[in-house]
């Protein structure tokens, strides 16, 4: 039996992956009344909003009020996502959020060149700016990610090698501008992954970086995302991100782009299950996925929060056997 | 990493489990759509209909007319459900499907009680009837099956070693009776397995009975159905019960209890991706999950029938490198 870790971090991405990409529209009020009740759960990081331009993504358009007007949980980080010097200094203009640097590369040049009109060597340089612009300001910059590092849509399948290759840059990157990364994270953007794969680069690059902490981030395009965060934790990878009730996804959109992340409540209940600690509070966070479910107005994809947690169940059969 | 089967048996169960279970009513003509199109996919055995009381399953009430009305395909194993020597007769008055005995226990006193109003000594007695009268009418006994083998609503979780037990009970018994069991099925009737306990068990039972077969028929109750797959994967099972687009469980139908088996069409994508053979073309099944949707009406589980397979973004890749 391979060696489970005892405890993961979560980073729940429900708000910002869900409102981003729901139609809509969904209230200021609402994202803020998911946004507190998260906060109720155990969950120590909750991604909240992105800053991006309103005109191409109209539902985080309110991404100030939404800040502004949650209450903020002491003990919980609140992050914002932004992709460009402007929408950073949007997250920093509102004080409330935990700012983090992060810098990416990806495997793929064609997928670079499409998301962001970029070459690797491009975002290389600007990673530099990125870095430094961070130090100046003393923000700490956390991960280094790389994108599609499990298969990409454009180039295909990927070497891990060559995922290898990248951590080295991510973190020879690091050294030469004296930052210390806290994780490397290995994203399965356009839902390639498979336990196996998951496997195979994570081992790969746990033997040449045995120190370097990883995290994942996967999207459950294909099904797999709840098979691969396992594989995850076989390899005893400790950070997750994962999107409460799976928002961000609808399974039946057509849209093949749109699957969400690696749902949360399934991933704590799988965990709670496992012995693997969490700090989160279940049945909060399946309260929390039924209300999501009751925001957006349609069907998401979580599991839990249908099929009802095993502690509920054990908790009864206790207080029958008492009685 | 550990070494993964080279090939395994799916039983495709999603006619019997979906058109059982759903509100309906669906015409025959559609049923028998679904199972001629699975017929063409490679699938090797798929249950196509369960012969019971028609007044406590509706749905199945035309199980003759269906079995009349399909066309068989020469490679395919057509089987049907019965739970009493009733519905035997009626599977066997057909004259058309692969007839094959099989004979459970379950660990749980009150599951047994509630579910078939039986005794676990009273079901194992009932056991050597069965075994005889299929011995007496050349219908080869082909599985032992242990029902909620990874937890139970009403007992709660199960130690490991009563599985291997029981499992020791089947073997005996098959011996007993001069039957040769093709393979021991783990049922986890009520959704309550992890893959840490798929492990365990499986891992348990092995350790004690090396020699013998053994099959999984999970329910994704909790989200888990895949990720416990892959476990019993990594465990060396080569045999997995499945149903096409989940069919048999609605993730929304507010009932835990409605979750259906693990997805056919997701389990072959992901045994395609980690070089396991299955025999099935993963693009006819595909199509065969639409179709199920399309004869329900509403949505169903699966995910690759919307996230689509990796071989056609490959091919296309390729052709376009030609072009």
């Amino acid at each position: 039996m391979p060696k489970l870790p005892s405890r993961i971090d979560i980073i729940e991405e429900g708000p910002r992956e869900g409102f981003q990409i729901e139609k809509g529209p969904i209230s200021t009020a609402r994202k803020i009344e998911l946004i507190d009740a998260l906060s109720q759960t155990g969950l120590a990081t909750i991604q909240i909003v992105s800053f991006v331009n309103p005109k191409r993504v109209p539902g985080m358009a309110d991404a100030e009020a939404v800040v502004a007007g949650m209450t903020p949980h002491p003990k919980v980080s609140y992050r914002g996502l932004w992709l460009n010097q402007a929408g950073f200094e949007r997250a920093r203009a509102t004080g409330r959020l935990d700012l983090r640097g992060a810098y990416n590369v990806a495997p793929s040049e064609t997928f670079l060149k499409k998301n962001q009109n970029r070459s690797i060597a491009e975002q290389t340089a600007d990673n530099a700016v990125i870095i430094e612009r961070f130090k100046e300001l003393g923000v700490p910059v956390e991960k280094g990610g790389i994108m599609a590092a499990f298969g990409c849509n454009y180039e295909g399948d990927i070497a891990p090698a060559r995922i290898v290759s990248l951590v080295g840059g991510l973190l020879e990157q690091a050294k030469a501008h004296e930052v210390k990364l806290e994780y490397i994270m290995l994203a399965d953007t356009m839902g390639w992954a498979t336990p196996a794969s998951v496997k195979r680069v994570v081992g790969a690059v746990s033997d040449k970086y045995p120190d370097v902490g990883l995290s994942l981030h996967l999207h459950d395009t294909r099904g797999l995302g709840i098979a691969n965060a396992y594989a995850g934790l076989e390899m005893a990878v400790t950070h997750y991100d994962a999107a409460v009730a799976g928002l961000g996804g609808c399974p039946f959109a057509g849209n093949a782009g749109a699957a969400g992340n690696v749902c949360t409540e399934d991933l704590v209940f799988m965990c709670d299950e496992m012995g693997i600690e969490t700090g989160v509070d279940l049945q909060k966070l399946i309260d929390c996925a039924v209300l999501a479910e009751d925001i957006v107005g349609h069907p998401l994809p979580g599991s839990v929060k249908t099929g009802g947690s095993l502690a509920r169940l054990r908790a009864a059969r206790a207080k029958a056997a008492q009685a």
